[in-house]
């Protein structure tokens, strides 16, 4: 089946927006990349603070409330349709809820091609990478880089510890069906 | 019909992010809020400058490719599959081609409830708005701002010239179903 | 004495930046412009949120520390150079100290011609463009609005409310020496 | 003496921004960082394109004209004077001059304490970040990587290639006194 959407999971600063970016440009048809951060941005300012939208905390742990998930819900079904129209999608993710969250996505795209890739980073070394940013909560990284690979299988893992985004998007380019 | 999306369509620099954003602070259920930037933001960045993709010249005019067009379609079947699943949608858009752009939209949404809302601004003010924000092409807002009004039918429209974008969201949600 | 300096005081969401950037241009030079913001984001992330530094309240009050004050002093001496420099300077500041914030700015800039502008927007209005903007925390136009200019001395005076920034630009500019 | 500014030279995409927030995050004072953009985001709009200010070409060359230069004088007479009188600042900068840019600085900071560091990165793997990064214009890493360091002279010099940010920040702020 032609892969007609990559999944990216990894934790903050694990490297997944530069490898979509990456992706894009070394893909020989155009893509689209969409990320967890699309849909934030996309709710209301109040949802992003409130116990029914999403809310970090000061150690960097995101938690998440039901009025998040019936709209992620809806974002996810309208992923798959721009699919099914004929779009080819980057999805930039963090599954949080581990195997829980793959198995959003993966119902609503069972009809369509999908490529898994697991983006894993070394966890101090994306805590430093954080830091380097500068634009995210200090503990994200940490928090997230082990938590968000348990129990998610994938066709293929990339870690950008010591390995470029622009490489890692070449190594999955060339598993794109 | 209950609103399900309401489409707020005006030229560069006519207020429709400040409106859309005071739309989901004043609406009691979460709304989202997508705009074209969504759509080219997920694009590769060297469509941004490519005939195939979008084009924004030197006095502002933007001229689009048949590969900008492709995956318009296939978004606009996203937004409104989304709409579909039960998320609320405010949709932010520059009909750049008139009743065409209307079209595209119009039979996506057309077993969904639809606000369809003409986001006015005098050209001269648009102009100085534009000054005033920095971050646009000058000459964008003048260019727009008559042109993607011209064929395009409403149920409702607002002018930000002497009418501040809360005032306009109240009137606008006022009307939502 | 020639204007060297334009200092534009006013709460949150007033419309300095806006009107910061027509005076850019409107004025037949070119003139810099540096925001309390330019000075903020040069400061380390811990001290955004530091008792030390810079702490915003869920309620959009904003308390400042001594290391920010010390900071802050040595960049108020900066700006004076730079001016003495030749160089033309727009200032965009929130007095949150009123008198006491004016007096820092009044020591260093002594001899160099400043035109101090007041910049006025109803508090209701200002916080509708908080709103609007989605950018800042929720409180901070109505808590400034009035505050940053009580006992503060101004050669001019503009007001957003019903005037586009634009307009209050060329106001202002026509006082240029 | 006393080191009051660290000067960081490197080309495009080469790390230097990460290093400095890194830099600021390891060393136990609060250090202001300010860089080339700083600057470039001062100026008015109208000089990020025109002849006078500074222009980027589409294959990332960048020329920069004499109404920038005589702003880029006051602006460094403004930072070494806030080092004058107290504040600590990792300055963030692009010699595209090589060492009549780093003559400027030099003058400017003869009397204060300076670490020159210079942050070099591998040509092609400074390219690969800047498709990575997305929001420069494709060009700038590769033309700038060895230009910006030829007759300049450094304290130290870290490479980013195969080494952190984190790292780099931390080599880096052994050697200030």
């Amino acid at each position: 089946m032609t892969t007609q959407v990559i999944v990216l999971n990894g934790g903050s600063s694990s490297g997944k927006s530069g490898i979509a970016r990456c992706l894009q440009a070394v893909l020989p048809d155009p893509w689209l990349t969409f990320g967890c951060d699309t849909l934030v941005d996309a709710m209301p300012a109040a949802m992003r603070t409130a116990s029914e939208g999403i809310e970090i905390a000061d150690d960097g742990k995101v938690a998440v409330g039901p009025a998040f998930r019936t709209l992620e819900a809806a974002w996810i079904e309208g992923i798959a349709s721009m699919a099914r129209a004929g779009a080819r999608i980057i999805v930039d993710e963090v599954f949080l809820g581990g195997p829980a969250s793959q198995e959003r996505w993966h119902k609503a795209l069972k009809d369509v091609g999908v490529l898994w890739v697991g983006v894993r980073c070394d966890s101090t070394v994306a805590a430093g990478r954080e830091t380097a940013r500068g634009d995210r909560a200090a503990g994200m990284a940490a928090s997230q880089a082990e938590l968000v690979h348990q129990g998610v299988l994938y066709d293929m893992e990339v870690d950008t510890t010591h390995t470029e985004s622009l490489e890692c998007a070449r190594v999955i380019a060339a598993r794109v069906g």
